[in-house]
């Protein structure tokens, strides 16, 4: 079955949908976007996803071409219209196509582009959330404003391409030493002492959605969490690391750059706070 | 009258060419663009843009789905259906549109998209290379390798419209002091001295064909060119400052952050200069 996307306004095969060749996010990666997990049909964390949408799209002065309940609305939409139980809605809004191409922002009436996709994935049983997956360290060699969700992907493409190739399942990508965070996740470990560590907020990171519930989940737990910044060689010593993000919850990291991360198993920690994560995924859902 | 653009094999309407909403130009800005000026419905510089084309897909591991010889026909019979006598040509080429929306290389057998248009534009008699253009300077918040030509440009949309709104004509930005380059143009000034100062060729800027080309011509000419970072203060100090473009060859800059450069004027290097290229383009295009 073709999958049903969402264009402008129209439903549409995704084969048949389609952006000018003018359009912003094509000529420039001028726009924003999101991805949110669907379980049981219903959109997950919903309300994080959005309110990071609005803030992404305010930091590079575009406006959404419909209201946050509308968009929301939508992806239920396609949800419902592809009959997703489990998987992820894909959003992007654009600056719309001009008439022609200029850097700075249009200035007629242009409408921004409003694109949306499902794709099904099962999520809760990923045969990696029992294995573990291998990271590979790459330097991060992004732009300044990486706490911006912005369709410029190129250094994450070739950070995860390179993961890939060295048959890792994530890149994560080092600054000045430090680790800032996955090329499309965050980044944890847990020391020895059994606290968990993650690189707090700031331009240098994406403020991921399931990394914040993930934190606050944690804390409603009385485990022991410390926000800051954290070497290799710390992720190497640790007790466990960890990733998250919307498309994959919480997964273990059993080895960097082909060395074992502590006993090089998967860690009950980072199983724990996974099943804690899909029961509030679950209960939370809209 | 509706320009003919280029897509995937096919001349179209400009207002009917499109591209999937899964081109990884749209999604991840996997890829790479040039625009070539056009002068007497031919191609300025073309082989310089060609091969900077192929330098910069090979930097991210995309193959040209036609050979160069091919996209410079292409770029001819494109010139010659829009019966464009002066504008520019442009070019990108993506990674093509894979099934769904995964970071890595596609595996299969995925096309790379290559898409052309035009845009026409008096670039010899632009009224600013009389008067001179005012720039701003912003900090370079752009990833590590500028000298790929991607489309990863939301760095440079934000530059160039804060230089909008300042009414300037460009966006100088600076890194540690220096001027990098412009948000779409080289940079440079001629000192006191009357020394053409160009930052050297590096990561840290793209490589200008028309700043080659510039350089070249003025280095035949026995002008003293020195290739060194350069300051904002500098700048100001200089007798003259201009940019660099292949859609507006040599451009004066007259004022830096509303503040004049020397004495305020269109300097007589740059004009010189601009037209020293104007002879180079015509007499060179094919």
């Amino acid at each position: 079955m073709d999958p049903i996307a969402y264009v402008n306004g129209a439903f549409v095969p995704l084969s048949e949908a389609k952006v000018s060749v003018l359009d912003r996010g094509f000529l420039f990666a001028d726009g924003i976007y999101e991805v949110a997990a669907v379980l049981d049909g219903k959109l997950v964390d919903s309300a994080s996803h959005l309110a990071r949408l609005e803030r992404s799209v305010g930091e590079i002065g575009l406006a959404l071409p419909e209201s946050l309940s509308r968009i929301e609305e939508l992806q239920k939409e396609l949800v419902a219209r592809n009959e997703l139980d489990q998987g992820m809605v894909y959003l992007q809004v654009t600056r719309g196509a001009d008439k022609g191409r200029d850097f700075p922002f249009p200035k007629g009436d242009v409408k921004p582009t409003l694109v949306m996709f499902v794709t099904a994935k099962n999520i809760v049983d990923a045969p990696s959330a029992k294995t573990g997956i291998g990271v590979i360290t790459v330097p991060d060699i992004r732009w300044a404003r990486r706490d911006i969700k912005s369709v410029a992907l190129l250094a994450q493409v070739l950070a995860k391409q390179a993961a890939a190739v060295a048959g890792a399942g994530e890149a994560w990508m080092v600054e000045d030493g430090h680790v800032t965070e996955g090329g499309s996740s965050s980044a944890f470990i847990l020391t020895q002492d059994d606290v968990i560590v993650t690189r707090p907020n700031s331009n240098a990171i994406l403020p991921g959605c399931t990394r914040k519930a993930v934190v606050k989940l944690a804390e409603e737990r009385q485990l022991k969490i410390e926000e800051r910044l954290f070497t290799v060689a710390e992720a190497l010593a640790a007790k466990e690391a960890f990733i998250t993000s919307a498309s994959s919850f919480v997964q273990p990291v059993v080895t960097i750059d082909g060395k074992p991360v502590g006993d090089g198993k998967v860690g009950s920690m980072a199983t724990r706070l996974r099943e804690i994560y899909v029961d509030f995924a679950r209960s939370t859902a809209v």
